[in-house]
């Protein structure tokens, strides 16, 4: 008996299998808005090399600007997984239940970016009452679970950038300039510049947080992901260029940066805590280690890192053969 | 005698013409960043039009990620320059003074990023005392000049973001999630999403302050101007789409991203004039029914709307024969 959870998101593909009891995770680097027109041959690779008996589905792919609507998107992936398999497909929903791909086509927004959704199931189901902080490349999910249930007050995405359960900000891919509109440099506020110059990506792997491995995504100007490059990106920020700038001011920046990010994640898991009354916090997600500082920057103590993804929830959750 | 005004940008080249007393002014799309290899090719094709007996060139695109640093973007530009033209070349500087290729291959940071310092020394030559406020496609440039002298505090562009002479925010290519991170959707506060989704000129597009033919970049997701389009990129920001909003909700959206980026422009202004006690402002630039708002809206009442672009100053600035 083998499963593939499958989590189709706009930049990355990830997939959980389970196969003769044992748990295997990959990421692929799949970006659709550059190439929607191979993703059904991808996913049909995706399938076949997994050759499940069961496909538990979610996504956030179809927010993508290769679709026109959410709609579109949706209709995409279903027709996509469907094609290349033809078993049993479970469909996560806001919900936080499974639903056939039939009743998704009647709901489509009901599975849009309903991957938040697994994560938050299976944490409420196996620990009972927190917080779950899932700090991603892209997106920061930040969910309440009680006494075993999901207690989110968002479902679609725009009502949880509402609720603050969706905070917009990741590891990796997030533009500088959408996180912060004025840097020090030499000591004076320095506005930033609009562009997408570079990425959270080129912040964590200057500040020896991530490795090159880990930086799995494109590059602002597609050049390499070495310290040299990612401050080359860092500086064009401010205008400025490595020649400009020592080495010691832009790991400055670098730093102004990561806190500044740490604290909006901060401020949203402290608007959701007080909401909720809820003092514990879950945090999983390759930025765990940035959730977890944001939780104690808080004054939260009760502070556990898990393991946890939505592809992986998404097999835990399904009903035991 | 034919002369070329030549303002190379990023994202766009401008070019004023004067031939037998009649200046024509124009604006090539041309991406560096995507088509750098083109480049050299493009810019003899503009001087080969143009027929110049004297280049005044003046430049921005130093600072696209096509070029590793500042020096090898300068340098790059002057060569492409210098090759498909044997005459004199005249090299706007940041001391708003021209200065020959050589000297400029020299001090290349004189040169880099100066094409303000050309509008600014026209504006002060001919009105003598004013703020200048030059709002294009990406940035916007306010720069005090006093008795006929250039009195801007910052040269570089790092010194410009930090003195507000500089704001890297403009009519079309600003990237919304870099202007603003909380809009109101149906009364709600919605956080926004960190993508590159939609661009300013979405914004006024859908106002009807701009044409599809003014809206001379690429669009975010590689679709159409029209108003449509325009909408589904918007609601997208929010992570919604044209089936969750109604027409009427992306117009509001779009008027409180206009008002944002309007006050933003406000601010630099009010600063610039308070720290100079200069109360005259010299609006141009495709984005001047903004300034001239923003400058009215920080309570100043000597506005007036100047027909000026960096290329046709370069032409003005020249010696005359």
């Amino acid at each position: 008996m083998n499963i593939l959870g499958l989590d189709v998101g706009g930049a990355n593909t990830k997939t959980a299998v389970l196969k003769d009891g044992e748990l295997n995770e990959e990421i692929f680097y799949f970006p659709l808005w550059k190439r929607k027109n191979r993703f059904k041959s991808f996913i049909k690779q995706v399938i076949d090399d997994a050759s499940p008996d069961t496909v538990a589905l979610t996504m956030t792919a179809e927010l993508s600007d290769a679709f026109h609507s959410k709609r579109e998107g949706v209709e995409f992936i279903l027709d996509s997984v469907e094609r290349s398999f033809g078993g049993g497909i479970h469909v996560m929903s806001t919900d936080t239940e499974y639903i056939s791909v039939k009743e998704a086509r009647k709901n489509y927004l009901k599975v849009a970016s309903a991957n938040w959704a697994a994560t938050a199931r299976y944490v409420a189901q196996k620990y009972g009452t927190g917080i779950l902080v899932d700090m991603g490349s892209t997106t920061t999910d930040i969910i309440p679970v009680k006494d075993g249930r999901v207690v989110a007050r968002g479902k679609t995405d725009v009502e949880r950038l509402q609720s603050s359960e969706l905070i917009y900000t990741g590891i990796l891919r997030t533009n500088i300039a959408a996180i912060i509109h004025t840097i020090p440099v030499k000591r004076r506020g320095t506005c930033v510049a609009s562009e997408l110059y570079a990425t959270t990506a080129d912040v964590y792997k200057i500040l020896d947080e991530i490795t090159e491995e880990e930086y799995i995504c494109d590059t602002a100007d597609n050049r390499g992901r070495d310290d040299t490059c990612c401050m080359a990106r860092l500086s064009r920020v401010v205008c400025a260029d490595r020649e400009e700038l020592r080495a010691e001011e832009i790991k400055e920046i670098a730093s102004y940066i990561r806190r500044k990010q740490m604290t909006d994640v901060a401020e949203a898991i402290k608007k959701i805590s007080v909401e909720t009354g809820i003092e514990r916090i879950y945090a999983c997600g390759i930025g765990s280690f940035l959730a977890e500082e944001a939780a104690e920057k808080t004054g939260l103590t009760d502070i556990q890192g898990i393991d946890i993804s939505p592809a992986s929830a998404l097999i835990g959750l399904l009903p035991k053969p």
